[in-house]
């Protein structure tokens, strides 16, 4: 081969946690690794009886091209739940549905950001999103996150060292990967940093309705009566992530911007997985499903959070998520994360090092991520007890 | 909204098809314009049955989140296929599944193409690609295609002028638009070209399946002994464009850089769909599902040419493809191309303009496109004739 790589491929590796879950083959590792939904969350019955009617009544549509903005009756049906149950989208407002939330992420970086623009988020942020953002040559730039969410002080400082920030990513529920959730009071003033500044917001809610501790806070999308939040939801966690269904509520003018796009990235998005979701939403208690799925998480976070307290070193601390998957433990300063992580594998229960999170490889960080969702109850409790004793040996 | 679109935007449009395709949405018009298949080429009844097996044994491998590269089954049985039934995929090889051909297509030229690099093509082609290129910022030079094939005189100068050209896009089976079947010679003169030039190839092969006159010819892959070749598949036309299945046949180093974009793009395509598409090719009998497809399309392209020669004015001219979905007309010098498919859609037959299919704005065409596998045989006979008393009132 005599050809080279396109420049934008030099900055982009394959997922760190895709390298850590190659241990989690070993069938003895417990992986604390993944993102996954609990397996016992998905609706299999269900899916079967709706997706046997939908190829029964509706093959056709089912099987032929769609259009690009995604399946009709999917986006009046979100378009009406996202404004009954959330008060989102006003009449300046569009929807598309996207192959995951993913593709929204990706998509709306590349309607708005040349190369060298700079893309503000949090730190530690989510690394696939990361990831896609790279692959766009931004100038990406980590803001501290707090046990209330983004520092706004250094928000603001960052916006004035650079003008040319076009989008500011963030994940306001449950963030992933620290699990903290953001106040109002920091909503609203992100908001207005942000009109000030003249940047957009990409918010990203992929946990929203995992919710299983405190009270729902307003979305900031809930607040855009500028026309400036770019709003991000998904199937994935509340249904399935197999099925790839996600969505972007934003600016008519931007989602038409996105459309073109999309129609190069892939046309449309799987049919038969947008009619199930439809169907899903519509035809069954979906509204009873998000109440087991919180039951749930609410149990494996316990578990999890429980088990901490009772056998890990105490100089490792965190802060209790009010939903979502994800637990963030920081390691006292001074002591080696990588080499804990590492040790922590090697005890066969696998970890994500903080430092696949960072927006910059010159980010430094002291955490790991720890997800409650994908283990059983018995490897939760496993798992923890494992931890605990490295903590107490290694600290 | 503030905030100004990235600078790539500003060369990408919707579809000229799409806003074509609007037309059609009026019951009265027969469409010519699409690229659907035929509805009567799905097989409905085995894809609800093997759906229903696929949610009943192995629901949870359908729901929850899968690999980048594809479901491992599948990827086996596609690289298995290719090298059986079509001598394809060398030792240095791999296969990724892509969200339909369209995203491989995409990825391809993401990996490879910087901003202005040239993208060398065929003159016209498949209007969905050229839009992907331009949301790269490539310097898209196409190359004429003639009876037998891309004009190798033409690509020769093409890549003397353009030592920064990365990719070649070429579509060697019943070219879309232009139906077209390039020659075992100029394949093998095309790969000899590259080799020379030291330019990657990428050969997208959506109509192979689908030949239903004349004799197979060996793919530009089959030739592929430096690994050059990208090849790309895809089961929209041979089992359902609505499940978003494609796939890339490359050497493993450009696999994996395509791997790394895939995660930032979609994380992975569905699930189901994708599993769908294995239990279809394994389980059922493809072979005998592939002859009954290209019984349907030597039906329908037989009805539509038998009635072009009967009722189209003789100066318009075509040539006669040995398989796909397209015909392209081309109209004598001096009438105005744009304003016969104007014409053609009051009168309620819609085409496409041959303008869509140019890789630039500056690039002139006397063709408008027919597609007869979209129409039923009511509609193909009576748009015939009603295109046929147009060009005699016209011309």
């Amino acid at each position: 081969m005599n050809a080279s790589f396109a420049s934008r491929m030099n900055g982009l590796q394959a997922s760190a946690i895709r390298e850590i879950l190659k241990f989690t083959a070993d069938p003895e590792v417990i992986s604390f690794a993944a993102g996954n939904p609990a397996p016992e969350a998905f609706p299999v019955d269900a899916v079967s009886e709706l997706t046997a009617k939908i190829l029964k009544d509706q093959p056709i549509t089912a099987l032929q091209y769609g259009v690009t903005e995604g399946y009709a009756p999917l986006r009046e049906l979100l378009k009406s739940d996202l404004k009954t149950r959330h008060g989102l989208g006003e009449s300046f407002d569009d929807l598309i549905i996207t192959s995951g939330a993913q593709q929204a992420i990706e998509l709306s970086c590349k309607v708005f950001c040349n190369p060298g623009d700079t893309l503000l988020c949090e730190n530690p942020s989510f690394i696939g999103s990361l990831n896609s953002f790279r692959s766009y040559e931004v100038n990406l730039c980590g803001v501290p996150v707090e046990s209330d969410g983004i520092n706004i002080d250094a928000l603001e400082e960052a916006m004035r060292q650079n003008p040319n920030a076009k989008l500011l990513y963030v994940i306001p529920n449950f963030q992933n990967p620290s699990g903290v959730t953001m106040s109002l009071e920091k909503r609203k003033a992100v908001y207005a940093l942000c009109v000030k500044y003249g940047v957009m917001i990409l918010e990203d809610n992929p946990y929203g309705e995992l919710r299983f501790a405190g009270e729902e806070v307003p979305s900031i999308k809930s607040l855009d009566t500028e026309g400036i939040v770019l709003y991000v939801g998904s199937f994935s966690k509340v249904l399935s992530p197999g099925l790839r269904v996600g969505y972007l509520l934003a600016p008519s003018e931007v989602i038409q911007k996105v459309v073109v796009c999309k129609q190069g990235s892939d046309v449309h998005s799987a049919m038969l997985s947008q009619m199930i979701c439809h169907s899903f939403m519509n035809d069954t208690d979906f509204i009873g499903h998000l109440a087991s799925l919180r039951a749930i998480y609410r149990h494996k976070s316990s578990l999890m959070i429980d088990g901490l307290r009772q056998y890990l070193n105490p100089a490792i601390t965190f802060d209790e998520p009010e939903g979502g998957l994800f637990l963030w433990c920081k390691l006292p300063d001074g002591v080696d994360m990588s080499a804990f992580c590492l040790n922590a594998v090697k005890n066969k229960v696998a970890v994500v090092p903080g430092s696949a999170f960072m927006p910059r490889d010159t980010d430094k960080t002291q955490c790991f991520r720890l997800n409650y969702s994908t283990p059983t109850d018995e490897q939760l409790k496993k798992g923890v007890k494992i931890l605990g004793e490295l903590s107490h040996s290694l600290l």
